[in-house]
């Protein structure tokens, strides 16, 4: 990929809308466009300064292809460090497409994918790790992972590794020295600071490390199994958790998401129901078959729903039996019941388990008591009448421990860093038993150079082609 | 509606991009978005001048949302006339929608589709028949109908309409003032002047008039009917014909079109395939059954693709045979042929006629010889192998005159303006007839007042809510 030339793309998404903005960057910016526009003002757009929106026509010769809003940002005060301008044209593909190949056929080439972004890179207008944060704040669905998204996007997360790198940095720096003074058998490096700031590096790689669980749950939605016999109201809790959020989203028109699916975002926090087109067509039986499957799906999720039709579970009791726990006439539904979820307590012992009694419309207040009574925290509802939904979300939020993300503190998100994160920690761990051995300085500058090694990888200060393909790759084009 | 609030919305393509643009306008639009925005700068963005950008963060109290760029227009000098500010945001569905929601907490109103233009329309920004063009501008797939546009929205047709309105009026404005004088018997307006007015504007009106059939055509595409059997290869040309628009399309990533379908765009002029799944599932016979179902497709069309399988005519011909075209061993399907498209001709003279033999690269060269002395002005071709699809482009886009176009006339593609145009004519011609016949001064006002009222229409001097809410209801939000 050459890096000083002049790139062009569409920053907007595809299709028809009131304006699309096109990007054009590199050392040409300016000037290309500066040739294809005509300002009402009869300015020249490359006299004018930067930070400056132009009203005007894009021509191609004789032919006004649009009247255009153009904006201009003189390099290094740009999004990518360089000569940028961006062209707010009218909405349509046609317009869009006249006008970038124009552009191209002036000197500019089709931007890849994340291209902007990197050369912001390349530039020093950002490290790599916010730059990876900027493709997940664009596919950022909730607050959650928009807050986490931001926060890195910002630094928070980086900036204390560099701080860290740093200060390891300046010690290995003492170290190599004391190796060119080896004969002299002199310490540069204070060994017991030495040993305090690798434990203060322990424990901040260890605070980031434990921070992904959280992180990466909180960025791609908690996942949730929903299990149950079929009929007993799946799709329909479904839809009543989703309906609430698609109301608050079609508030704005021009803003509905196609991607939402099965996934709701209940306090700013995502939740991901697994497999939740197979729950609603195939049947699902806790026993025979079934049990290995639904296995598998609670294996895979955070939080287990357990969803009963409550009706099946008193019918045929004697008016009697419905307030006595150990009526001999107890519905045989509700022992099946009773044995399911033992088995999953006992297969999986720590993981939240919410058992929800569905229909409880048509029950009357005694048989509400008795299941309750029957089976320890039962939450009754009805996804139909969508009552104890909301109870239900707050059970759920209240599983999910977003203490840390509320506190500001950084948290890690991508397992990029994660595993830089893990190696960091190792080599780290290795200093701290040779510091602890006593062992020479040109073998801890080893382990150490191998520590900063890692730090460098998050930031972007080590780096290779490879890596940043990979990066980029998630990055739509025009960013 | 309320036209003095503050109103905001999407203005790019919903969905996910690098960048998407939320617009502010109305009086407050400055204000509100000053109070949520805090420059990297630390300058305020009340204080700023009109067409500069900033760069910043919008937050809601503490929370910061995004990293934005601001775009402040003061009124007059904006899209609307009003005070504008245009935020472009990263590309998140759920980034806009949090800010759109939280300009709405701010004070500001979820616009109304077209209501921006409607804005812009009210504050004198630009005309009814200019703000029409912007929807037809965002909505044009091809160089003809965005040319259209593109020459509506600049004001060409709309200003000759108001000079000959103005003039029209001077003279209303005269013959009124001798009603004043009416016992004096004077004539300030000269009469042989008005007869020149009165018969420039016919002329002006009736050219306008005419060429809406070009226009309307070249909006909204030519619609060509391709008829023939089942299996002669209609959609394998269709999709000759498309892939090379596709490819072209393609070149720009991000810019592929979902309703390229059946709508070619050849030479930059649009040519539409009438009910082509139609003719692409059913059976469809040019004899019995199929013949009423074919002569209503042809008389939607303005151009007819007959389609026959070439190795059809040819199979089982005697070597000697096919250079003779009056052999006793005449292939039965051709003389099928010839009384279907003698059929055609006989019932649609007027209707241009491309008579296509597919599948010519399995023919050899004397069996095409033979064919076309058998069919005057057969086009041979493979769809399958690409053969011959550039001739049938230059035939079908020869059959379009775009003179007109060409020449940069005027053209009515509006069909408003259309009745608009004819309702003006009808009033002069009864104004001519007038003049003919002496008629009083008052009772020629009354004409001329008529056809000032329909110059208006076009125009938009003469309006109602109705006839504005029909137009803005082809407007997108944002717009």
């Amino acid at each position: 990929m050459e890096l000083n030339d002049t790139i062009v793309a569409l920053a907007t998404p595809s299709g028809a809308g009131a304006i699309a903005v096109i990007r054009v960057s590199g050392p040409e910016a300016i000037e290309i466009v500066s040739s294809l526009f005509k300002a009402r003002s009869r300015k020249i757009l490359r006299d004018e300064s930067t930070h400056t929106l132009h009203l005007g026509n894009i021509t191609d010769d004789e032919r006004v292809i649009d009247e255009v809003l153009v904006s201009i940002f003189h390099g290094p005060r740009s999004y990518t460090g360089e000569n940028t301008t961006e062209i707010s044209c009218h909405g349509s593909p046609y317009i869009q497409q006249e006008i970038i190949q124009l552009l191209i056929r002036k000197g500019c080439r089709s931007a890849e994918a994340g291209e902007f972004t990197l050369r912001a890179f390349l530039n020093g207008k950002m490290d790599l790790s916010q730059a990876e944060a900027v493709a997940d704040l664009i596919s950022s669905e909730n607050q959650a992972s928009h807050q986490l998204a931001m926060q890195q996007m910002r630094g928070g997360f980086s900036n204390e590794i560099q701080r860290l790198r740093k200060e390891l940095l300046d010690f290995a720096s003492l170290i190599e020295l004391e190796l060119d003074f080896a004969e002299e058998d002199v310490e540069f490096a204070n060994r017991n600071e030495f040993r305090d700031l690798v434990s203060r590096i322990q424990k901040v790689l260890s605070r980031l490390i434990d921070s992904f669980a959280v992180g990466n749950v909180l960025k791609n939605g908690i996942p949730v199994a929903i299990v149950g016999e079929p009929n007993v109201g799946k799709s329909t809790l479904l839809n009543a958790l989703l309906n609430e959020e698609r109301a608050i989203v079609s508030e704005i028109a021009g803003t509905t998401r196609d991607t939402i699916e099965d996934e709701i975002s209940i306090g700013g926090v995502g939740f991901r129901f697994i497999d939740t087109a197979g729950i609603r067509e195939t049947v699902d039986v806790i026993e025979g078959m079934g049990i290995k499957k639904t296995f598998e799906k609670i294996s895979q999720a955070q939080v287990v729903v357990y969803l009963v039709d409550s009706s099946e579970l008193v019918a045929g009791l004697e008016d009697s039996g419905k307030n006595s726990p150990t009526s001999a006439s107890e519905n045989v539904r509700l022992g099946e019941v009773k044995i399911e979820i033992e088995r999953i307590k006992n297969r999986f012992p720590q993981k939240p388990l919410i058992i929800l009694a569905n229909k409880a419309d048509k029950l009357i207040e005694s048989e509400i008591s008795y299941l309750q009574s029957q089976i320890p925290g039962l939450l009754t509802i009805s996804a139909k009448e969508n009552l104890g939904v909301e109870e239900l979300k707050m059970k759920l939020l209240n599983f999910v421990n977003t203490g840390e993300l509320r506190n500001n503190n950084t948290i890690v998100t991508n397992s990029r860093h994660y595993n830089a994160l893990l190696s960091a920690l190792e080599e780290i761990n290795k200093v701290q038993e040779g510091l602890n051995e006593n062992l020479s300085g040109d073998l801890l500058a080893i382990d150490i150079r191998q520590a900063l090694y890692h730090f460098g990888e998050i930031t972007g200060e080590v780096t290779n082609d490879e890596l940043l393909g990979n990066i980029l790759a998630n990055f739509c084009i025009g960013k």
